[in-house]
């Protein structure tokens, strides 16, 4: 039997929409777009998509027109009635009413603010200026839009077989996958794959193949849409654009050399618990910890995001015992380009000496390596990032200098004022 | 959208059946059942269930009453108008109306006959016992029934995403072995795995991946149901059967002798070009052609079923030149036991020597070794075959010992009379 009432409405879409929700995003860009509307409501900030990987021609493989009918989908939606619901009366992290009514209140007004596309050679130049608390709810739709349309533009060329043995071939990866760390004891690991997923449909799947094959080691999913349809826990904590935001619109060298800490100041007045996370890479890891005030040692966790892991984990602990901190009673979260092998080594290495998660992106929800003609379908790296707040530009040094972002002049400013000496380059994959 | 209708219609079904079209069989025994209508309408004969896999308890895996649910359900079948008009109306081997209007007028009008099932220990007994060209028709069904509610028995125990990715990775796998074949020049192969196939849906997933992936190079499929849904050829010409039973219905020696050559006498008649296929193995395929008329060396083709399918092959390519054939305007087909290695070697070694054909049977439509706990979906070795016939029990010797089939004493009659001496042993995989 043909429903035939399904088939004409699939029809009748004029184009098949990625992003089909406001909370299709990641759970930490909602917690920061409270934190900020509460925070710095009038900073006016610029997000700029960059494509790391410039022998991915994004604008040769994606029609203009496409990315914009997508784009200004994203901009007729608004927050429904049971999304809304969700988030006002869902238990986060253990806490009721994680989102104050206030702000539900702004956010179930909220419409996306206009985009700004132009293509310039085999690139996009897409931006984003406004409201910060507006604006950075672009960075996830944009890229998860730009990575699917990249991903249909070769599916397009496939004919029906072969899409069904490239589905069942990324299948059975995912799932040797889950196999692989199946074993692993006291395992505690979360889909952060919404940015570079291969495809929404493809996401929810591996999160919903995650739950079935880990069951309590699966911690949940970033991803707001797939929590709440798949009652999953949403997770996530805090990123980047805080810290080199708020550095941006430090009025000079001494503020500068605070702001890492007015970050999680406000954060701390706000959250507690597991939600207490340092990520200390932005400006270097080192320098951030030697610098940080006492309360800070008393936060739950660190989120390491760059360089090398073990390295950088080690350099946690040692700070935690040099503060008179139980490492075995805080938590390492790995989320830094993590595939099979390095979560086993990884959890390996510092299972006892600390509590360790995984935050498992681009390898769980875009893994095609290989599987395509010309291996197309391969994730690459493509990153929407704030760029200038309020006329000034932002900097990122990072563990790793390749993910450094900024004016030179600028980078050269902050490496003074944060006494980052020489860094280890490593590969950025994703 | 649920499409309401189509749910509740499924669940109406008091059973799935498994077997739900009189054509879902083996195009072979539908140009046998009209060749015994013509030639034999009133030989009794019986067929039973063997299976040779006698560690496969059948009884112990299916429960007695769905398979009498589903053996049931096939007795309420008959021919539909679609069906009838296909068979009719269809090109076979490039021959418009195959199959004789008295042939249809009597098959539109079947039920298949009465089935005996009993159990024995682990095993089942089945047998059909009534005229021959009414029995025939009962074996491919009743393997296909066993066959899949044997995968249903396992798959029942396994989970949601257990069976996705057991799809996946069958799927997979038959896909590469169909890029494994796809390079093979003037390759020509067919689907012959109706009878143990792990189902219905999986051998027209399987048939349909097939022609998508080879293109010309897959000539067919032996199954006529899915011949005619897929507009694919029907492929076979004759099995065992023939020679076996006319065997058992010889009133002396010397009849018993001449036997094999009446039934290909019979079969002359009847067709011509790629249909004049050489079963030669039943009593031992030298024999068989040392003692064949000259007539015989005119056919088309012989197809190898048993032993050293490279050998056979050879002794055949030798007759041929013998008898002043040209081998190379001869036709090879290879049957049994294949995989994709085997195919290979096989095309490596007689391209150019002869024409050659392949018949791929449960390696193509049952391959899911290994990917059940237990090995527990592993395809096993069951046949139906004519067991009686006029109240005579039926022989088969075989190039190959193990395949041998009768009572001792009548073995030994038929070696005698046919003069086959020692054989070598093979083992019987499927």
């Amino acid at each position: 039997m043909v429903d035939i009432a399904t088939r004409v409405w699939n029809h009748k879409w004029k184009i098949d929409p990625i992003v089909r929700s406001l909370i299709d995003t990641d759970f930490y860009k909602l917690l920061m777009c409270q934190s900020i509307f509460r925070n710095r409501p009038n900073a006016q900030v610029t997000f700029s998509l960059i494509n790391r990987s410039q022998n991915v021609p994004l604008a040769k493989l994606i029609d203009e027109g496409e990315l914009r009918e997508q784009l200004d989908h994203v901009r007729s939606l608004s927050l429904s009635r049971g999304e809304s619901t969700w988030l006002r009366g869902n238990t986060f992290y253990g806490k009721r009413q994680m989102f104050t009514p206030d702000f539900m209140e702004w956010f179930e007004d909220l419409r996306l603010p206009p985009y700004h596309l132009e293509r310039v050679g085999d690139q996009y130049e897409l931006t984003f200026e406004g409201k910060w608390h507006e604006v950075m709810l672009w960075e996830i739709p944009a890229l998860a839009i730009l990575m699917e349309l990249r991903s249909r533009a070769v599916l397009d060329k496939m004919d029906k077989f072969e899409l069904q043995i490239l589905y069942a071939r990324g299948m059975t990866r995912v799932w040797e996958k889950i196999e692989a760390l199946r074993g692993l004891d006291n395992l505690s690991i979360a889909d952060f794959g919404t940015r570079r997923r291969h495809s929404y449909l493809w996401q929810d799947w591996c999160a919903q193949a995650m739950r079935e094959g880990l069951g309590d080691k699966f911690s949940g999913t970033s991803n707001c849409k797939i929590a709440m349809s798949r009652e999953l826990e949403a997770i996530g904590t805090n990123a980047h654009e805080l810290p080199m935001v708020y550095a941006a619109l430090a009025k000079d060298d001494d503020a500068l050399a605070q702001s890492p800490y007015d970050v999680l100041q406000d954060w701390h007045d706000e959250h507690d618990g597991n939600l207490r996370i340092i990520l200390p890479d932005t400006y270097g890891t080192q320098g951030f910890l030697d610098k940080a005030p006492d309360w800070l040692a008393g936060w739950t966790g660190i989120r390491i995001d760059s360089g090398d892991p073990a390295t950088a984990a080690q350099i946690a602990i040692d700070w935690w015992s040099a503060r008179g901190e139980d490492p075995r009673e805080k938590r390492v979260i790995f989320s830094d380009g993590l595939d099979v092998d390095k979560i086993k080594d990884l959890h390996a290495q510092f299972t006892g000496k600390t509590n360790i998660s995984f935050g498992w992106g681009t390898l769980l929800t875009n893994d095609f390596r290989e599987l395509a003609v010309d291996d197309a379908l391969a994730p690459f790296s493509l990153v929407c990032k704030a760029v200038q707040a309020n006329g000034a530009p932002t900097v990122k040094l990072s563990d790793n200098p390749r993910k450094a972002m900024g004016p030179d002049v600028e980078i050269e400013r902050y490496k003074r004022v944060f006494g980052v000496g020489d860094q280890v380059e490593q590969d950025v994959f994703v």
